[in-house]
C-alpha cells in the first residue's frame, strides 16, 4: 500500500525546487483527477494484507477481490489417502504446495470410506489438517449419496467445529454398481436440495460451491436443461462454481457465455486435470465419462510406456489451454484436480507465473488458516520449528493473542500425549532416523556430534547427512544459518541448541532472510538462544550470568523442580517486532516464562519419544538418551540489547571459562591437601 | 533492573579471555553467593516500574515497598479552596508539585464547607481532580463530626466511584464554639468506629490511615491512654499512621518507640508543617494547640515583619529536623502540611534530595492515577497537550486500551460541553490572553502571527510574549523545540500547527528530550504534524500528497462533511513506541482515524471557546475567528519512514509550490483569454 516515493525532491526553499516540482506534477497530472481521497478501501488488496490486519474474509470475498484486481488464482483438489503413511506424505505435499500460494484447496468425500470419521484417512480429518496444520483455506466436499439429512447435518456440524468454512455440495456418485440413482429415505435427491439445506441449517456460515459440466452432465436430459439445473443450484444459495474438466478452451468459454445468458453471475472456475501419465488419461475418461479428443489420443497413445514424455506433453497442453482461457478473460483462476500428485501441477503453475515467486511471510511463523485464529499474531518463540504442535496444543482456546501476549495467568496448553499424530510425525522412517542419529550411541559426545552435524549440514561419522533433529523435522532455516559457525562450535562442546535467532536492528521488512510482514516496514529481533546442556554448565551459567545484566534467562529441568530465571514471573519479553506504514506495531514473537514451562514438557519429551524409542529398552543407547533427558537442563537466553552485537557467545565462552577456572581451583586445592598431608 | 554490563569482555576464544574473565569473576565472587536466581521479584522496585507493567498496587503496598528499599518518600496535604479561581490555581500547584514525585497527596474534609458536594471547591471534587487530572495518588480525609453513618457511607461511595482508594479516618473537630464533643444520633463517637465502619462496608477497597499525636491528643486523659487508643484504631483496620506536627525530633522518635512497645507495627509517618511566615506560626499553634518551643519563638519573634527570613529559617529548621529523623532511621518518609503553599515545601524537599532530580516519564504523556486506568498505556496523539480533556472525555470507559489501541468501532468519547471546567480552564485571565492573542484582529495574518510568536517564543507585535495558545496552555515542549525553525516559518505562512513530533530512530530511553519508560531501552517516533489551514492549501495538499506515498494523512473540516484520508478507516497507526529489556513492546501513541473525528470537535471548538469569546459578538475580531473555524481544515500527517529524515516539510513546500503553479497557470490563461479577445 505504501511504496517508496519518487526520487527525493530537492530541499525546501531551494531555487530549483519549483521547476522540478512542476516537472513531477506534470507527470502526475493525469493522476490528480483520478485520485480518490476517500478512505483507502483495502478490501481490493485483501490477498496481500494479512488477516491479522484485515480480519477474516470469506473465500467468496477473496475470490471477488481477486476478480476485481484481475489477479489470477489457483486452487488444488485432493482425495483422502488410504493409509496413515499416505496421510503423512499428503500433509508434506500440502506444506510444499502451500508455498506457491493457492487460494484454497478441497478434499473429496466418498461415503464408502468413512469420510466423516476420526481416522487419519477420513475426508474430515484431512480437510481439518489442511486447514489447521498446513495453513490452507479448505473446502470439504459433501455429497447426498447414501446419507440421511440428519447424517449430513451431523457431518457439517463437525466440519464447522473443526473450523471449515467452505462446502462443495454435490449429489455424488451412486454406490458402485448401482446404475440408477435411488436417494435414501430422509435424504436428498439433488445437489440443489443439499445447498438449500446447508443454507437453512447454517445460514451464511459456509461458502457453498457447486459443480458444473461444460459439456453437460452425462445423465442430463440436455445441455440446456443442465444449465437450468445449474442455475437452480446457484439460486438455492451457492457462491461460486467449479467445472468438470474439459479439453478445449472453447468448450469452457461457450459454457460460461451460456451461463451468463441465463443469469448465472457468480464466479465460474475451470477445472483442470493435467495428464500426468498414460494411466491418468484412462482415469480421466473413466471419471468424466468424456471422450478424449482424437488429437490428444494421437499424441499420447504411442508414448504409453513413457510417462515422463506424457507428463511433459500434459504440462504443455494444459498451459496452452489455460493461457487461452486467460487471454479470453473468461476465467478468474484455475482449479486443479491433482490426483494427489504434485510435479505436473507445480510445473504448470510455474510456467504460467501463478506460483508465488518469492513468497513473503506475513509473520515469521506459519499462520493457521482457521478463521478462529485469523486475529492471532503473536506466539511464544519456542514452537518456531513446531507450529503444528503449537496449533494442536492451543486448538481449544476461545480466542488467540492479538497484539500483545499479555501478562496472563498460566495459559492452558493442552498436553502432547501422542507424539505420533500424523501431523506431528517425522517424514522420515525409523531406519532413516537411525542412520542420521546413530545406530548406536556410546557416550554423550556421540549425541553432541549429531547436533554438530545437523547444524553444520555436514555428514555424521557414518557419512550420513543429518537433515533433522527431534525438535526440527527440516534443515536449518536460512536465518539460523547466519549463526551456523558459532552454533556448530558450541554444539560440539555440549551446548545442544534447538532454537535460535540473530539480533536484527531495523532491517527492511522485505529482507529475503529476516524480513516479514507488509513491505515498507522495518523489522527487529533480539538475539535468542535455546539449548539443552548438562548440570555443570548450568552451575557455571548461574555464576556468570550476573556479569551480563542485559541478558534475560530461564533455566528448567525436566520436572520443573529446578527453575532459575531473572525474568518477571508473568511478564513476556518481546523478541521479534516490526514497524510498518499505516499500522500499529506488530510483535509476533515473545519469550514467556509460563509458556516456557509448557514447552519444556514437549522439548524434554521429544528426546525419548523421537530418539530414545529408536533403540531397544535397556540398551546403552537408550540409557544415554534417558540420562540426558533426566539430567540435562533446558536454557533460554535473550540478549535485550539488540542494536549491539550479540553477547550470547560471550556468555557461553564465559561459562566454559568459569568451569575451567573451577577445575584449576580444585587441582590447586588437591595439591594443597597433598602438601598438608606430606607435612 | 537491567543495566549496561561491564566493559566488553574480549572476543570469545582469544588467549586473553581467560585471565580477564578470572579478574571479573574474582571481583564478582562475593556476588555469586548472594545471587538469588529465583524469579526476580519486582515488587521491591514498585516505585520505579510503571503501573502498566506491574498492575495497580495499593498505597499500602507502595509504602511497604519504599520501606523495604529504604527509599524515603514524601506526601503533601492540601485543603479545599474557597473559590473557583482558587481551584484553578490549586490544580496548577498540584501539577507543579507532582514533578517532584510525591507518593501521595491528601485533601482535608470540613463538614461546614459542603465537602461531599459537586462544586469546584468541595473536598471530593478537589480530591477527584488531584487523582484524575493531576495524576496523584490521593487520600481523602473523612470525619465523624456532624454526619450520620448513612451520610458517611454515601460520601465514601462517591469517593469510590470517583476512583479514590485511600481514606484518612478522623473524629474531626467539633463545630466552632462547641467545646464538648457530642456525636450525632446514628453517628460515630470515635475514629476507631469510623475505621471499623469503613472496613465493614467496603472491605479492603480503601487503604485507611489514622492520625496520631506524638505529644498526646489535647483531650486525651494521658499520653499512654492516647497510645492505647491509637492501637485500637490500628487494630480496627488502619494500614498506616500520620502524626500531628511536632517540633523536636526526639518527640517523634520516642513516640514511635512507645508505639512499637505496645504492638503498633504499621508505618508511622511524621507530619511536618514548615514555618512559612509569622502568621503561619500562629496558625500552627492554633491548629495543634501546642506550645512553640522557646528557641523557635526567640528566633522568629524579632523577624515578624520579615516573612522571607522566617521562611528561610523554617526551611533550615525543617531540614535539620527531618535529617535527624532519617539518621535515626525512625521515619520512612515525611508528610507535609502545605497549607496549600509550595515554596517552602519544595525548597525543603530539594535540599533533602527527596525531590525527583530528573523525573523520567513512564510514558510520553502524563498518566492518570486512577486505579481503573492503571493498565492504560496507549492514547491517540491528538490530546498530547490536553491530557485532562482526554481523561474527562474517557472517564466513563469500563476499560482502557493496553498494548494496542486496536481496530475497534468508534470509541465513544464523551462530548466536551463545558470548556470552562476548572481543570480545563486556562491558568491565564481573559486580559492576559487578549494581550497575547491580540486586543483586536484585522485579518487572518494577525492570527498566523500569533502562532508564529508562540512557536518561536518571541514577542507578538505589541511586544508581549505568547506563552500559550488555545490548544496548549503551556509553552512548547523541549521535544517540539527541535522543530522550531521549520514550524515558525510555516506558521507564519498560514500552516497553523497545534501538535507535532520529530522522527526518532532508536534513541536511548534515557534521552533527556525524547526518552521515556524504563532505562536500557530504545524509543522510536514517526514524524507527525497537525495543523489548521485554509481551503486553498488543502486543495493543493490533495494534489501533491500522492507524490509522497510514505505519508499517512487525514483531513477534516469542522462539520466532518469533508473527510479525506489514505488511512484505513479502522486501523490505527503507531507513532511512538519503545523496546525495553524484559518486556513486550510499549506503543504509547497512535494516530487513529476514528479518534481524530472525536478530537476535531474539541480542536475546532477551542477557536471559539477560548479565543473567539474574548471579543464582542459581531466584532471584526470575532468574525475572523469564526471565519477560520468554519472555513479552515484540520490536517494530520504521519511520515511512516522514520529512519529517514522527515519529508513533512517537503510536503508543505510542495503544497505552496503547487499553489504558485496554479496561480501562474491562471495568469497565463487570463493572458490567453485577453489575447483571444483582442484578435
Amino acid at each position: 500500500m505504501v511504496k517508496e516515493g519518487p526520487a527525493a525532491l530537492p530541499s525546501p526553499g531551494t531555487p530549483t525546487a519549483l521547476p522540478i516540482l512542476k516537472e513531477f506534477l506534470n507527470q502526475r497530472e493525469h493522476l490528480n483527477s483520478e485520485s480518490d481521497h476517500s478512505h483507502a478501501d483495502d478490501d481490493a488488496h485483501l490477498y496481500n494484507m494479512p488477516e491479522y490486519l484485515t480480519g477474516y474474509h470469506s473465500l467468496s470475498e477473496k475470490i471477488q477481490s481477486r476478480i476485481e484486481s484481475n489477479d489470477k488464482f489457483f486452487s488444488l483438489e485432493f482425495f483422502p489417502p488410504r493409509t496413515k503413511g499416505g496421510a503423512v506424505n499428503l500433509l508434506a505435499r500440502f506444506d510444499r504446495m502451500r508455498e506457491g500460494g493457492p487460494l484454497f484447496c478441497d478434499v473429496t468425500w466418498h461415503p464408502a470410506g468413512n469420510p466423516g470419521g476420526d481416522t487419519e484417512t477420513s475426508s474430515l480429518t484431512i480437510a481439518g489438517a489442511a486447514l489447521n496444520y498446513c495453513g490452507l483455506e479448505t473446502m470439504l466436499h459433501m455429497t447426498c449419496c447414501s446419507m440421511t439429512k440428519t447424517e449430513i447435518t451431523k457431518h457439517l456440524k463437525r466440519a464447522k467445529d473443526i473450523g471449515i468454512r467452505n462446502i462443495l455440495a454435490l449429489r455424488g456418485d451412486p454406490p458402485h454398481g448401482a446404475e440408477d440413482w435411488v436417494p435414501p429415505e430422509d435424504g436428498f435427491n439433488y445437489a440443489s436440495d443439499l445447498v438449500r439445506h446447508i443454507r437453512k441449517e447454517f445460514g451464511d456460515y459456509f461458502v457453498i460451491c457447486v459443480a458444473a459440466y461444460p459439456m453437460g452432465h452425462p445423465e442430463a436430459t440436455s445441455y440446456e436443461d443442465d444449465i437450468k439445473y445449474l442455475k437452480e443450484k446457484v439460486d438455492a444459495g451457492a457462491n461460486f462454481i467449479i467445472t468438470q474438466l474439459f479439453f478445449k478452451a472453447q468448450t469452457f468459454i461457450k459454457f460460461v457465455r451460456d451461463c451468463k445468458a441465463v443469469g448465472i453471475n457468480c464466479p465460474i472456475i475451470p477445472g483442470i486435470m493435467p495428464i500426468q501419465s498414460y494411466d491418468s488419461l484412462r482415469h480421466i475418461v473413466k471419471l468424466s465419462k468424456l471422450d478424449v479428443p482424437q488429437d490428444i489420443m494421437d499424441f499420447v497413445a504411442p508414448l504409453k510406456d513413457n510417462d515422463e514424455a506424457i507428463r511433459n506433453y500434459g504440462i504443455h497442453q494444459t498451459c496452452m489451454l489455460i493461457k487461452e482461457l486467460f487471454d479470453a478473460e473468461m476465467a478468474p483462476g484455475v482449479h486443479f484436480y491433482t490426483l494427489n500428485r504434485e510435479v505436473a501441477t507445480t510445473a504448470i503453475l510455474k510456467q504460467l507465473g501463478l506460483w508465488a515467486a518469492a513468497p513473503r511471510r506475513p509473520l515469521p511463523w506459519k499462520m493457521a488458516a482457521n478463521h478462529k485464529r485469523s486475529g492471532e499474531d503473536v506466539r511464544p518463540i519456542f514452537w518456531a520449528s513446531r507450529p503444528k504442535a503449537y496449533v494442536y496444543r492451543t486448538q481449544h482456546w476461545d480466542e488467540f493473542p492479538n497484539g500483545r501476549w499479555g501478562s496472563s495467568e498460566s495459559p492452558a496448553f493442552g498436553e502432547l500425549k501422542d507424539y505420533y499424530l500424523f501431523y506431528l510425525t517425522s517424514k522420515s522412517s525409523k531406519e532413516q532416523l537411525l542412520t542420521m542419529w546413530g545406530e548406536s550411541l556410546e557416550c554423550e559426545q556421540d549425541v553432541w556430534d549429531v547436533f554438530h552435524a545437523y547444524v553444520t549440514g555436514t555428514a555424521n561419522k557414518t557419512g550420513k547427512k543429518v537433515t533433522k533433529v527431534p525438535w526440527n523435522d527440516d534443515e536449518l532455516s536460512s536465518e539460523t544459518s547466519l549463526l551456523k559457525e558459532n552454533l556448530a562450535d558450541f554444539n560440539k562442546r555440549g551446548v545442544l541448541t534447538i532454537n535460535s535467532q540473530p539480533n536484527v536492528n531495523g532491517a527492511s521488512s522485505e529482507d529475503p532472510v529476516v524480513g516479514w510482514g507488509m513491505p515498507g516496514g522495518y523489522v527487529y529481533q533480539k538475539a535468542y538462544l535455546e539449548f539443552f546442556t548438562c548440570r555443570e554448565n548450568v552451575d557455571a551459567l548461574l555464576n556468570i550470568l550476573p556479569l551480563f545484566p542485559r541478558i534475560n534467562y530461564h533455566i528448567l529441568n525436566k520436572s520443573g523442580s529446578a527453575d532459575f530465571s531473572n525474568c518477571h514471573k508473568h511478564r513476556p519479553v518481546a523478541v521479534t517486532w516490526g514497524a510498518f506504514p499505516g499500522t500499529e506495531i506488530i510483535q509476533p514473537t515473545i519469550v514467556d516464562p509460563l509458556s516456557f514451562k509448557a514447552w519444556k514438557d514437549e522439548a524434554f519429551g521429544l528426546w525419548e519419544e523421537q530418539w530414545g524409542k529408536l533403540y531397544l529398552e535397556e540398551s546403552r543407547s537408550r540409557e544415554i538418551i534417558q540420562h540426558i533427558t533426566n539430567n540435562y537442563y533446558l536454557v533460554n537466553l535473550v540478549d535485550n540489547d539488540y542494536p549491539k552485537d550479540s553477547c550470547l557467545w560471550d556468555v557461553l565462552e564465559s561459562m566454559f571459562a568459569w568451569r575451567k577456572l573451577q577445575e584449576e581451583k580444585s587441582e590447586d586445592q588437591e595439591e594443597n591437601n597433598m602438601c598438608v598431608c606430606t607435612q
